[in-house]
């Protein structure tokens, strides 16, 4: 199983992941796509006049603001208009997609933090009524029918809380956890930069090589949104993952390409 | 089997609809919802300033005019906002739903209608560039995976186009094609209005019953959406469905008090 993460970034190269998935899964690759949606669900939100919100954990990790509405607005670009676009494009390839959030089935399950603690401007604040919460367990019975039975899974956050709520959930981490659950040959995340950079944003300063020992020490060089990509990647090296790869997801063939050693290979 | 689908209506009663279904599907009755979102389509076009616009067809039918935008739109509420809300309502009440649109796994197919003749203002016009069109088959391969896995299949539009585009179908006709591929006992069709109005908006004017052999008479009392319903009706009573009710989604159990008796009855 190859399983292929792709953020939501706008200078992504859509088509070519498309037609890349397409031509591997046709030659009988397995594969399983995930995909985010952050930064259309922040022009989307405020569009609505919702412009969205961020906050810092106390261990520093960013991550968005999710009351009711916005919960309410992720799920219209997440699972409206991105995961339909991913499986329109695909049908058009003759690739049999079918689109689904981690709320449907339960696919991604996991606990509902509603009291978070945040630093806003420096200060320490408790928010409450939030719709927040991380993978914790992926139910592959739904995804082993759907890919017993031909059909391409396309997956995207919410999650299901324990209660069956709906909650917003790192894309990243959930495809490492999807990645994990299958024992997965290869988790490919494809974003907007050549892979990890040592000195960020200098492309020149990519990574090549990872040891899976030491994944962990690599988090040093995660900038902003790459920091939990790479917490994902060592949660999924962890579990089983044979490769992790960090790639380019603007270019022509990035799944190939990244299976073949480009990008940053953590194996 | 029971299809029952449900208006996008902003004074149906939601939560009842739930409750019941979910009552009925604890009780061992197998179920399959099908959904719309004309309503909540309209306001959201509305307020990301590409509102709605109806054209009627040369027969008298009154259509979304879908341009890409529009399309976009559209996904963004029926698959996204309202899939996810109906599914995150079931899973709260511990069923196990899945939300698919009729795109997924070309669940809905048929053919776009790419140039539609219209009557704008009395006049005649051509309309390119248009993604509607109507379902023609219904892959219920997808669906019997499910339901044999005991999944809850919650549906909406829109359908893939036979090149897997995605195209605007009308959603009461969609749930018309589900219940007679699957032979249906009954389409329970929930709406805000008590059944088919003899004399519509008066609701004391409730036709009780139709003799199936009728059902196309009926059309006459069939005012704005209810004649795509009529419609639809029609056709799934003509494709072997045993009984066609529209009833009152407002009301408590909605889809008990159908199958016990209630609303229009076609059978």
């Amino acid at each position: 199983m190859i399983v292929v993460k792709v953020g939501g970034g706008k200078d992504l190269n859509i088509d070519a992941v498309v037609a890349d998935i397409a031509a591997l899964y046709q030659a009988g690759r397995p594969l399983l796509l995930v995909h985010g949606g952050a930064e259309t669900t922040n022009d989307v939100a405020t569009a609505l006049g919702h412009p969205p919100e961020f906050v810092t954990s106390e261990s520093g990790y960013v991550s968005r603001r999710t009351d009711r509405r916005t919960l309410e607005i992720f799920e219209m670009v997440y699972c409206g208009q991105l995961n339909k676009m991913w499986v329109e494009k695909l049908q058009t390839q003759g690739i049999n997609a079918v689109g689904l959030s981690g709320l449907d089935g339960r696919i991604f399950e996991g606990t509902r933090k509603d009291t978070l603690r945040v630093r806003v401007n420096g200060k320490r604040m408790v928010l409450r009524d939030d719709w927040t919460g991380t993978v914790e367990r992926i139910n592959t019975h739904l995804l082993h029918l759907l890919l017993d039975g031909g059909y391409l899974p396309v997956l995207t956050p919410p999650a299901a809380s324990d209660q069956g709520e709906a909650i917003n959930v790192d894309g990243d981490r959930a495809a490492a956890m999807v990645a994990a659950a299958f024992n997965a040959e290869a988790l490919v995340i494809l974003s907007n930069v050549p892979g990890l950079l040592r000195n960020f944003p200098d492309e020149e300063s990519l990574i090549r090589e990872i040891p899976r020992a030491k994944a962990n020490d690599f988090m040093q060089f995660a900038e902003g949104r790459m920091k939990k990509k790479v917490m994902g990647a060592v949660e999924a090296i962890g579990e089983g993952v044979q490769r992790v790869i960090f790639a380019d997801g603007r270019i022509e063939s990035p799944v190939s390409k990244a299976l073949d050693g480009g990008g940053t290979q953590i194996a």
